[in-house]
């Protein structure tokens, strides 16, 4: 028994890892092809959307499977919580960096995007969402406290596109559906940045037992 | 112990009614401060959204307990997974219809929701929180598929809005930021009515067992 539960357990790691993998791709596609239109990376982010959300149904048998069968209590039980909800922002991660490239192929007509700080914005949330996974493969609580910090930084970019598209809106230098495309897309970045945010917090749970918010 | 089970379950089902209610209430709060600013309105949206909140993680417990202790099957299972969805569905609702309350003083002040149909996407998404709250506290499967129905419509007023705002752009009839945070409040409509989507979907599968995007 208590071999299957941490043969169970071990799987359970293994596929959070591997559905971390596939955000962390999505929102860099995402980045991508607010960059440089090809469909290519259109034709993959909505591929990685599809394997997010079937991981994400994958993880939820395997965590209730676990809590029904095995019973775990105490710090097993706090981990499998943590999970049940990590994939829950990891598939609304996959959800925004799909929205974010609907919107990409306009706004690089446009080329809108080379007139805000969109792609800063970009960087900025790639890196809290890679962060958030590698602080959970590795239960590193010190970076788990970076990507909550880092969130600041993405909340004031977002401020500072808003600003910036209104400025080009006066001066009539931006396509106006353009200015709306990016104003989602920046907002859709930001959303991404509170689930990584989330996530960096079950990390901390997962490890101390504490929650900040709870 | 069947007895103490009932009690559970029948107490879970009362919890979510409460949530469901202060979901309604909060996003019909942030309808009136679309359309009226009243500091009242503001301070009961941010009073409802903590009441949601705590909420959530009541009948989390709750849920986890009975799973635990009860080790329920087939359908009790299936609705103490389907509520466990329901929570994060409706804590989403809160977390939009405050944003929306922040947005709404500044696009008020300028006039600007009586230049786009923000007005009514409001009352039908509304109409989709109250609607799949009512299905879940019936069990009514044909009202659950009339909020997933209703969705296209609340799409629709998010592009016609998007459209709108546009033209007011264009025809500097609108001021620059009132049509940013204007565009933001719409979205959150529209994610609202996902939600509103979202639990319908859950009070089909716990009635059913059958969920259709799985």
């Amino acid at each position: 028994m208590r071999i299957q539960f941490d043969q169970q357990m071990e799987r359970l790691h293994v596929e959070l890892i591997r559905m971390g993998s596939l955000c962390e791709e999505g929102i860099a596609l995402s980045a991508k092809a607010l960059q440089e239109k090809n469909p290519a990376f259109l034709q993959r982010i909505a591929a990685v959307e599809v394997e997010i959300d079937d991981k994400e149904r994958e993880i939820e048998d395997l965590c209730m499977r676990l809590i029904l069968q095995q019973q775990p209590v105490a710090r097993d039980l706090r981990f499998i919580s943590a999970a049940m909800k990590m994939i829950s922002d990891m598939e609304r991660i996959g959800d925004q960096a799909a929205d974010i490239a609907d919107l990409a192929p306009y706004i690089v007509e446009n080329n809108s995007q080379s007139k805000v700080h969109i792609g800063d914005m970009a960087l900025a949330t790639v890196k809290m969402v890679t962060d958030s996974v590698e602080a959970f493969v590795k239960t590193d609580a010190g970076l788990a406290e970076q990507v909550i910090a880092a969130d600041d930084e993405v909340d004031g970019l977002f401020n500072q596109i808003k600003e910036e598209l209104m400025q080009l809106i006066y001066s009539r230098e931006i396509d106006a559906k353009a200015s709306m495309d990016l104003l989602m897309a920046a907002k859709y970045f930001e959303r991404i940045g509170d689930h990584a945010v989330n996530i960096a917090e079950w990390v901390e749970f997962s490890i101390s037992g504490q929650h900040r918010k709870l």
